[in-house]
């Protein structure tokens, strides 16, 4: 998508074609930092670090990590090795798994010389076909925008509300939920986007802001407890946002908070999509209540980050020193919640018939 | 209630008589200031300026206020210019308004050498009134705390979500939503509070958790995000919260967010209590879709105020510069998704009927 009018990508092979390049997210939204990787320490430290995140934008990273480290060492054992120094960056990121697992198969069998070169090449295909497979959801979710146009019979914008942040910076390009947004608003659908600020990690005030900002797209940030309110005075046309992981029932795991937002527009009969691509579905697990949630550390609700008037980024602590904290990181929003679901396929029913539908091979498999 | 294990109320006659000390609110949740009023000008200057904040504790500082002024002049002339200066400094608060048209009303038929005494003693009053009122809620809270309690067997603690502060920072004691916490507390029941941080001021995170803290009452400090995960994983008992305004068929306006608490207490069949002094119910209004919101300074969204490592507070601002925010201050919660309300006068239902079983005179005014 669009920084400063140029358009550019999460992560790109430099023109040298022996590193590459990333920017550095822990500093959205305050500055733009690219920065260069040539070596395995660096791809593992910016995994580690979170100068990557979001799990396409992982797996992509670590991918491109392995090349680096085989113009080290390109032998079995140095291809071991770097998967594991790789692999232990982020261990509960499935997609940091599966790319790895992905780029060995690639490379096991090719003898050691060639390994480098096929090492770029199957990083580059990871990207690719995660910027087809957002394109494609991007090209599904457009006509559920388009309708929202058309059902406020062409006059003002499209005022969609997404929480957290399932962008292009999650992503190699294009994201998941605002993929569609960026796909309406390049063809001319007016648009107005409500970016829930989505504490404790503020990755809806810092990343999707920032991202529709710089794209064009019109947008305003609202606290987490505010959408409920939008819904019920109709200032919203439809809710839009990703999931981290969809039960084979539909339903959907995602931020925590998103629970909250799905209820207030089943409440006021506001559309509320999902959107994912199809590696986030988990066929082995059908009801949500069954995945477990992640708590993570308290000090990301006792603290925030942001600039001091100086533009210099500090952290400051929000809590007495007497009172404890606990940080949830996800919730699950029941399918009957859920209007439809968005994949690279096309858009379901969020239920298991309407999974099979796009997925028929998934019910041989169970059979 | 308890600070430091002493009893202390957010505003006091100081032993002279003749000046009045309060806790500079500004300061919570990092220093505990007390500050000693003497003139209508530090009285209105701490309304103001937020040291006092909170409807009930507003009127009583603006009741204190006035006695102050009239110190310095007690003649007709002095009380009305001092009722000016004391009314400009919130004007939308209901509470200050009230407060000044009773002290008047008592005061204006007095020789002006009988005002002052008269205006300290009106000031009392008022103070204890609102005590009462709160221990009152206090009263008729509890039996709904002990209910939980043996619903679950007088096993563990009862598990209680509370939204914002309706504590007794915001009134002269007990507060409101927090009053039968305390009462429940202090007779022995076993309690844990999840307090609801409550973006955008944070009143939750800062002046609720503090209260608990500072009365020894066990709580957790979540992001606004997570009580509905919370109700739908079953650790939450019930949800206690306040109320602004409350029309005559119970819907509820309250801090942002509420409604959606509300929803998911609904959905997953937990109990949604809301506390209220019969002066916040609004008999004018039937329908709370009609009750106007206050849009506020979008900067408290953009910017928060913490601790930085060394001790002193900072505001940092947390959107990209080209970002806008929006500041929604209260959402209405429909009488439908509310278990029942709480007043001084004994627990009903949400509605009008409900209402009017416990305040009958209301139904002669009508006719």
């Amino acid at each position: 998508m669009r920084v400063a009018d140029k358009a550019m990508r999460t992560i790109w092979l430099e023109p040298d074609g022996a590193s590459v390049g990333i920017i550095d997210q822990t500093q959205l939204p305050f500055a733009l930092r690219t920065v260069r990787l040539t070596s395995l320490a660096e791809a593992a430290h910016a995994i580690a670090a979170m100068q990557v995140r979001g799990a396409p934008l992982i797996g992509a990273a670590a991918a491109y990590g392995l090349a680096l480290a085989l113009k080290d060492d390109a032998s079995d054992r140095g291809l071991d090795d770097s998967c594991r120094v790789l692999a232990a960056t982020r261990p509960t990121a499935v997609n940091l798994q599966w790319a790895l697992a992905d780029m060995r198969q690639t490379l096991l069998p090719l003898p050691p010389a060639r390994r480098v070169a096929a090492a770029f090449a199957r990083a580059e295909a990871i990207c690719e076909e995660d910027v087809a497979t957002n394109r494609a959801i991007a090209g599904h979710g457009l006509p559920l925008i388009e309708a929202a146009w058309r059902r406020q019979g062409g006059a003002g914008a499209v005022e969609i509300l997404t929480h957290c942040n399932a962008g292009w910076l999650a992503a190699v390009d294009w994201g998941t939920a605002l993929a569609p947004i960026y796909l309406a608003h390049d063809q001319g659908i007016p648009l107005h986007v409500w970016v829930d600020e989505t504490r404790p990690r503020n990755q809806g005030a810092s990343l999707t802001a920032w991202e529709l900002a710089q794209h064009g797209v019109p947008h305003t940030v609202i606290v987490d407890n505010a959408g409920g309110h939008l819904m019920q005075r109709g200032r919203v046309a439809l809710c839009l946002v990703g999931s981290d992981r969809t039960t084979s029932a539909g339903d959907v795991a995602n931020k925590i908070g998103t629970y909250l937002k799905a209820l207030a527009a089943h409440d006021t009969g506001v559309p509320f999509y999902v959107a994912l691509p199809s590696s986030s579905i988990d066929w082995s697990i059908e009801d949500g209540r069954d995945i477990p949630i992640e708590e993570r550390d308290p000090a990301e609700v006792a603290e925030i980050a942001g600039a001091l008037p100086d533009g210099t980024v500090a952290r400051v602590r929000l809590l007495p020193a007497a009172s404890a904290a606990a940080n949830y990181g996800f919730d699950v929003t029941p399918a009957r919640l859920v209007t439809a679901l968005i994949t690279e396929r096309g858009v379901c029913a969020a239920s298991r018939a309407g999974l099979l539908s796009l997925f028929p091979e998934r019910q041989a498999r169970r059979a």
